[in-house]
């Protein structure tokens, strides 16, 4: 199951980014599981990665690399996530860097790798290798949609956004993502990739990135588990000639932001077993921290999740929920808890022009919103997450057989 | 579905503790549904009580009542739960207080209410009210096995636990306890009863009462969700003229911890749609708290959990719970992971003498235990829980309808 419409929209390229693919055969014969993206000379980039003290081998290489120098191109497979592999799984991506360089030309700590898939089974590194070249032959500007299909793992649709911005010339910015489940990235998603043709310096472009991950990649949740290789990488190639400095950055996080949450909601509306897209907000909190603590209590609670996909507005489940947050003094009298526009309860039970038909009726369309007033200070956070189902369950029981 | 045998026990009577139940249809016409329970002249009273904000009415009324005299009788309700109901709700958990008193002759203070069930409805007052005289004209030493069956929810068996210990006279210990889903006490259970006829000062009674309480409620989760109602009372009458002091006390929390621990197991065994009993155990951890944070990450991930559903050994996800439960500086490559005697990953990756087929059979029986070595200090801890099946989502996704 999955929600919304999630066709790709219009992918636009992004001059000096490229991307080819290939069908290695890495899990299943046949799909396309390889990618490999070309960073032009003069680009900057920038990245985050998990914070999950078990990262894949992937992530480790990829950490270091960049740290190291500009990175050249981007290496990333689906069906195999080269995480709990230990000393062999370093190796074995070090190895993928090695061979794509020597056909490239550029140094092999110019190659960052990214793996996504299955825990705990080492890389089939023949198949990897011998689709490296297939990958690197196919570099297109308008390999974008191609790219995020081969990314998937879970997933039951690409994931891309894309837009351009400004008078005259314009700005372009284009990514992809993929992650399904296992989704609560901590400083990063499990996989997207962005590109710009604005020009960014290498500091500018690490801010833009902060920013615009904290209020999308690191504001969603399907199952509270954050991944062992959660990365997202964002190059600006400068193609476009327009130099992004103090005082044109905000629009540039705006409009990244925009990019940025629409992948990120793209991964919720695609869930394992979502058939709700759900917005919890909280506002009238203290501070980010409260509210975040209130929202994602709410968004992982199985049993207001299991509310969410039989469309019960069981809200006794929400308050039971934003008790156990763990606030500081919270005045239950004065939370109020709203379903859509539907005031369920406050002073701490139901509220007065409540009624039940009119709670399964907010409970009815696909997108939900639980709004939450703490009222008792000024900081808003919105998290995204799904619904739990018989089929994130199904799912998860029967993936790695 | 449960994991276990799941009979009650012989319940030893506790003398000075009596129990009456009757049918007062406070939801389902005709089931066992609200139980009175009477406390000898001379006995001591400790309880614990849920750390959620959104405190049931009867919980706000109980505790008032603990710290302000030593109750005469406990009266507990299933049903409804009586939270989220706002001024209404205390008001009537007040009058089931007066009443009652009325027909037992004592302080409405001196009587403790409980409440399980649905939240967010108003409780049926004349219903609950008429069944009063009907629970207290039953009252009987002999009615635990009653009781235990009158407090359920969605429990589908009622547990108990009684022991007998000394040499010559012995002191007895027998408990209840309901609770299947919204499992992780903060500090106490769903609902749970124990008394025993050994003489102990209140001083003596709460400290045991909170360090068994530690080892047992405090150490299980069904779903993380703290309930709104989660209480546990303890009862000493001294009916048996042993006094416990502190030469003694040692022994009597051991007892008390075999007894919480076997009710708080029962909870597990009978959660929510669970077809396995989980031990997660964590050794070698720098302290407590660095334990307990390994363990619930692994214990409430929806992905390990489904896995066990499944009887898959993907140990992959339960590194990944590992590594993200926020440990400072872990070396992944000192954690050991088994399934029961299986070891299966060291050194950041699978072990060298792990077979697929050893972890199957290892995920076969219908009690698991998940040991992990963090192997960087002394302490260590255990919690227990369920697996996750579609029956949870089906119960989840039902109750109320």
């Amino acid at each position: 199951m999955a929600t919304g419409k999630g066709q790709l929209p219009t992918m636009h390229p992004v001059t000096g980014f490229k991307l080819g693919i290939a069908s290695a055969g890495i899990k299943t014969p046949g799909r396309k599981d390889l990618v490999v993206m070309e960073i032009a000379e003069g680009s900057t980039v920038a990245g985050l990665f998990t914070q999950n003290a078990f990262c894949a081998a992937p992530v480790t290489i990829a950490k270091a690399h960049l740290a190291s120098t500009t990175p050249k191109y981007l290496l990333v497979n689906t069906g195999n996530a080269n995480a709990g592999t230990g000393e062999q799984g370093l190796s074995d991506a070090l190895q993928s860097c090695d061979v794509l360089a020597a056909i490239t030309s550029v140094k092999k700590d110019q190659i960052l790798p990214f793996s996504t898939g299955v825990i705990g089974e080492l890389m089939p590194m023949d198949r990897l290798l011998k689709g490296l070249p297939i990958a690197a032959a196919a570099l297109s500007q308008e390999g974008w949609a191609d790219a995020a299909a081969a990314i998937l793992t879970t997933d039951t649709r690409a994931k891309g956004a894309s837009l351009q911005y400004g008078k005259g010339s314009k700005i372009t910015m284009t990514g992809i993502t993929k992650g399904s489940g296992m989704i609560k990235p901590n400083m990063a998603t499990m996989l997207g990739f962005v590109a710009t043709d604005a020009a960014v310096d290498a500091e500018l472009l690490h801010r833009a990135l902060r920013l615009a991950n904290e209020k999308s990649f690191n504001r969603i949740t399907v199952d509270s588990d954050t991944s062992t290789n959660d990365a997202v990488i964002l190059v600006a190639t400068g193609a476009s000639g327009i130099i992004i400095n103090e005082e044109s950055f905000d629009q540039f996080v705006a409009e990244l932001k925009t990019v940025f949450i629409d992948l990120a909601q793209a991964i919720i509306r695609d869930g394992e077993g979502a058939s709700k897209f759900v917005s919890v907000v909280v506002e009238g909190a203290v501070d980010t921290d409260e509210a975040l603590a209130v929202a994602y209590t709410i968004a992982e609670s199985p049993l207001v999740k299991t509310a969410l996909g039989a469309s019960d507005p069981n809200w006794g489940r929400i308050l039971a929920a934003i008790g156990r947050a763990g606030l500081t003094n919270l005045d239950v009298n004065e939370v109020q808890l709203y379903l859509n526009s539907v005031l369920i309860a406050e002073n701490g039970a139901r509220a007065a022009s409540y009624t039940e038909g009119a709670g399964q009726t907010a409970m009815q369309p696909e997108d939900i919103e639980i709004r939450v007033s703490l009222n008792r200070g000024q900081a808003t956070e919105t998290v995204w997450t799904t619904d739990l189902t018989y089929d994130y369950v199904r799912i998860n029981a029967e993936y790695r057989t």
